[in-house]
C-alpha cells in the first residue's frame, strides 16, 4: 500500500446511521438519554459500523514498540534495554496490556517498529503476538537532528496500517485499540504535540514513567531544542513524525487509518497514543470520527491533545501507564454500549407505558 | 436473621492485606502507581477479600423493586404501572440491566420488596431471577405520613439482607452490585440523603426519570412536606429508613450489609443505590469499606450523598437510569484491577530493569 492510496480510502462515518440511531435509542425502554454520554457512544458505533445492531466481540489491540534516540538526553526513568524486555513481558503475557486484555476479551500483537534489539518471535500461550516490522534500530536523537528521514515515517505509517489492516481482516476484528511501547517516547509525544496543538512546552511535557525535576528540566530542553533544530512544519504531519516523532508513533497512527479505511472503531489509549493520532489527523482529518478516547492520561498535557482531536476521555483514573491499556479498559464500555441497541427492548416490544 | 445480630458480625476491612497489596504493587512492571486509582481500587479487593490474588469473577446484581404512595403528589414523569411492567421486562431479560450484566457476565436477581402489583416468578432465558420478599404493596404517601413502620423497615433490611446473602453463598459470588426499580423513588431518596447529608432540599432534588420544572417543584414540596410531617431522626437510620424511605431502599442496604458480613466488595449503582448505602453507612459505618461508588449520576445531588460515604466514582458518564446499570458498567473496572493483582508479573519475575 501507498499512503496516498491509502488516505484516499477513508469516508466520513455516516451521519444518516447515526440519526437512525438517535431515533432508535428515544424508543428503548428507559428515561429519554438516561445512559448519557454511553448513548453517544452507542450511536457513533451505529454511524461506524452502518448499522443499528453494532458488534465490537471480535477486539485487537496492537502495542506498537520503538526506541527513541533522545533517550542520550536523560529524558527517562528507565534505561533504553527496557523497552525489549517489556516486549518480551508482553509475549509471556505477564503485563499489564496482557492482564488488561484478557479482561476484555481482546487479541494482543506486539509490533515492532524500530526496537534496538532484534528480537526472536517467541509468543507463550496467553502471550501477545509478535510481528517484525522494523523500520529502524531506534531513531535519531531528536534534540540533534530528525528522528528519521521522511521516507522512514512513511514507511512507519504504512507498516502500522498493513499490521492492523491485515488482523482487522484476518480475525474480523470490530474493535481495535492502539498502544506504545517504548522507553523516551513521551519525549517525541511532546514535541508532536506542541507542533500540532500550538500550545506549549511547558503545558505538554510532563514526568512520563517518573522523573524527578531534574530529569523534567532535561526533557524540557530537549523537547525546546527538537522544535528549534528540526522546525517541523505542522501543516505536514509526516514531516512533523519524520523530524521529531517515532517508529511506533508512525505505526499508531497507521493503525488508526487502518481502522478507519476498513469501517472499524478504535480507541486511543495515553499519550503516546494520542500524539499517534494527531499524526493521523493531520493526514486525514476525518479519521477522528473513527476514534473513541479511552482516558485522560495523568500527564497533565494529554488533555490538550484530545482536544485537539475533538474528543472527551471515557475514563478519568489517573492512569499513566501506556501499553495501551487505558484502551483496552474502556473496550468494556464501547462493548455495552454496542449490547444496548442490539439488547434493549423498545416501550412497544416490551409492553411498557411511556412516560 | 435480626438486625442486631447482622450488624454484630460486619467487621473492618484488613488494613494488613491493604499494605501488603501496596507492597506487592510497587514491584510489579510498570512506574509506580502508573494506574492511578485502579491500585486503590485492587488493593482494596485486596483489604476485603483478604488476599493478594483477589478473585471477582463471580457477579451477582440485584434490582430491588418497590412502589411508592408519593407519587400521588405528581413527582415523576411515569405512572406507577411502570414499576411491574419494567420488573416483567427485567425477568425477560430484555431491559438496560440485562444487557449490561451480560456484558460483565453478572448474574441478575429481581427482588420484590414492595410493588403494588402480585407477580408471579416467571424468568425466561437470559432473564432475571425473580425473588418475592414483599413487605407490603407499597409504601405510604411520605408527604402526608410515614413510608412504613418501624417493623417494616426493619423487615425489608432483612430481606434484602437474606437475599443477597444467600446467593453470595449458594451462587460465591465475589462482587455483588445493588439496584432499583419504583417509581417515585428519587423522592424518598432525595428525602433521605436530606435527612443523612444536612444538605438542602434544592441541592438534592433534581429531575429524577425527566421531570418538567412544575414537576421538580412538586417534589421539592413532596420532600419538604416528608420531612416537616415525619421529622425523622438522622442519628437513626431505621428511624429515616421507616419515616421518608421506601422498601426497595431499605433492601438495597440489608444487601450492602450482605456483601460487608460475607467479606465481598459491593458496587453503588445511582441516586437511589446510594440512599441505601447512607442507610446501611447508619447502621454500621464501617460497611461503606465495602463500597465501590461505581458512578457519578446526572443527578446532581448524588455527589453530596458520595461525599457523605466518602467515596468518589469510578465512572462519570452522565447517566441516571438506575436498574443497577452503573454498578455493571463498572464491574469491568473492579475486574480488570483484580487481575492487574493476579495476573501481572514483578520486575524480578519478568527479568525487566528497574528505574
Amino acid at each position: 500500500m501507498n499512503l496516498e492510496r491509502i488516505l484516499s480510502e477513508i469516508r466520513p462515518v455516516s451521519e444518516e446511521w447515526r440519526n437512525r440511531a438517535r431515533e432508535h435509542t428515544a424508543h428503548l425502554i428507559m428515561p429519554p438519554r438516561a445512559l448519557g454520554r454511553l448513548h453517544e457512544v452507542a450511536e457513533r458505533l451505529c454511524a461506524i459500523q452502518r448499522t443499528l445492531t453494532p458488534q465490537v466481540s471480535h477486539k485487537g489491540l496492537f502495542v506498537m514498540a520503538g526506541d527513541h534516540g533522545v533517550v542520550e538526553e536523560g529524558v527517562s526513568a528507565y534505561p533504553q534495554v527496557v523497552t525489549g524486555e517489556m516486549v518480551r513481558a508482553f509475549l509471556r503475557g505477564g503485563a499489564t496490556i496482557n492482564a488488561l486484555a484478557r479482561a476484555v476479551g481482546a487479541q494482543v500483537w506486539v509490533v515492532d517498529l524500530g526496537i534496538v534489539p532484534a528480537l526472536e518471535p517467541a509468543t507463550l500461550p496467553g502471550g501477545a503476538g509478535f510481528v517484525v516490522k522494523k523500520v529502524a534500530a531506534g531513531t535519531g536523537n531528536i534534540a540533534k537532528g530528525p528522528a528519521m528521514t521522511r521516507e522512514q515515517a512513511e514507511r512507519a505509517v504504512v507498516f502500522g496500517f498493513e499490521v492492523v489492516a491485515e488482523r482487522i481482516r484476518s480475525e474480523s476484528l470490530e474493535l481495535v485499540g492502539m498502544g506504545d511501547m517504548g522507553i523516551g517516547n513521551t519525549t517525541p509525544s511532546a514535541a508532536i504535540a506542541v507542533a500540532l496543538t500550538g500550545r506549549s512546552v511547558e503545558e505538554l511535557v510532563g514526568m512520563g514513567s517518573g522523573v524527578d525535576a531534574a530529569g523534567l528540566t532535561r526533557k524540557q530542553r530537549a523537547v525546546r531544542r527538537a522544535l528549534e533544530r528540526n522546525r517541523p512544519d505542522p501543516q505536514d504531519a509526516l514531516d512533523v513524525l519524520s523530524k521529531v516523532g517515532g517508529f511506533e508513533i508512525g505505526g499508531i497512527a497507521g493503525g488508526f487509518l487502518a481502522a478507519a479505511c476498513h469501517g472499524v472503531p478504535a480507541m486511543l489509549d495515553g499519550f503516546i497514543a494520542t500524539a499517534g493520532a494527531l499524526i493521523a489527523q493531520g493526514l486525514c482529518p476525518s479519521v477522528t470520527q473513527y476514534l473513541f478516547a479511552a482516558h485522560g492520561s495523568a500527564e497533565g498535557g494529554h488533555r490538550f491533545m484530545l482536544e485537539k482531536l475533538g474528543e472527551e476521555p471515557l475514563l478519568s483514573l489517573d492512569m499513566r501507564l501506556g501499553e495501551g491499556t487505558g484502551a483496552a479498559l474502556a473496550m468494556s464500555l464501547v462493548d455495552a454500549a454496542a449490547r444496548v441497541m442490539r439488547e434493549v427492548l423498545t416501550f412497544e416490544q416490551a409492553g411498557v407505558t411511556e412516560g
